[in-house]
């Protein structure tokens, strides 16, 4: 009957890809490149970081951007409820500063995340994972604190935490993922995780 | 520049002491036992449990009467700017099942506690502690993500916890405790505590 830590992703569970976004927003579609397309994160980022840069737009131009993005419909509710039922934690490989102004829609839930490194000019110079391996870390830090910890997330990145996790689940993830990872149960909207995890749980919630 | 996280006690910290008051409401004074009463903790909580099997109250009455409880005036307020500046956790030694009602109020931070064990006719007949001296491994744990950790508490089951924190806070403690912990700061108001979080954060916040 012991309390469960919920450990959630951020980007394609509660938020929309901020990357995607952005290069939306900016109109500048070299930004669309991703993880798909660059298989190296750290390459990856210093060319975000370059065309930031030879586009002279700062921290807080992006921010005004992500300031314009919402939740995805229902996150907020489901949120909501999660945190009434459980311990929640997000755990995300984005950056404080990207994320912070959606963390207001969401009421500010803890967050477990990076942080980019900028100037005196506001320029976003360059940026510093907390750890490698963080959302699989966090989770073997909580089970070390003898919670049950459930999981849930959309992407590769989340799929070591996922495993670590008592219990992990995939929430609408690519094709690719649910074929490599069979072992992991999808669900597809907020209604079906809530029921997956009211049936998970091994307490009496609702 | 990296995050913090910020460890705050419960009980003294953001609501009242929820024995003293269950005892207040309940109009049963052995139900004000304490620590300083009874040292043994495991003693005090098998003498409380008796007391509420003698009375014939169930978990249900006593989260009635916690529900009819406030935070303390100015606590939502100023954790809400804890929330929007750090990354909070709230590590409490008192029981999910109690805590329930208050978090409603608080706004559902994380929070990491005990459980008790309620029967079928939700009589409480017994506790389980997660863990030993759980508010200290989990500021390790934290620091063991690579978060610099601040932590506040404000009695002798919160000094194990602000000695491992990287910055560690008391907050309006008993006498007895700043003369044997002189080396904690010492706050007595949020303002206080928000001032000194501020010059104590390698960010920029407010």
């Amino acid at each position: 009957m012991g309390m469960e830590v919920m450990c959630f992703d951020l980007e394609g569970v509660f938020v929309p890809e901020i990357w995607i976004n952005v290069a939306d927003h900016t109109g500048i579609d070299d930004l669309r490149l991703t993880t798909r397309d660059v298989p190296d994160y750290d390459q990856l980022m210093r060319h975000r970081l370059s065309i930031l840069d030879r586009e002279g737009l700062t921290i807080d131009d992006i921010q005004s951007v992500i300031a314009t993005l919402s939740p995805m419909p229902g996150a907020r509710d489901f949120l909501d409820w999660a945190r009434s039922q459980f311990q929640v934690v997000i755990l995300s490989d984005t950056f404080y500063e990207f994320a912070a102004p959606l963390m207001d829609h969401l009421g500010h839930p803890a967050l477990f995340a990076h942080n980019l490194t900028i100037d005196e000019n506001r320029r976003i110079v360059g940026y510093a994972l907390r750890m490698p391996d963080q959302k699989r870390a966090a989770v073997e830090a909580f089970r070390s604190l003898n919670f049950s910890v459930f999981a849930c997330g959309d992407s590769y990145n989340d799929t070591a935490m996922l495993l670590a996790a008592d219990r992990g689940f995939l929430f609408r993830p690519p094709a690719t993922v649910i074929e490599e990872f069979p072992q992991l149960p999808v669900t597809s909207t907020y209604d079906d995780l809530r029921s997956s995890l009211i049936a998970a749980s091994s307490r009496d919630i609702h």
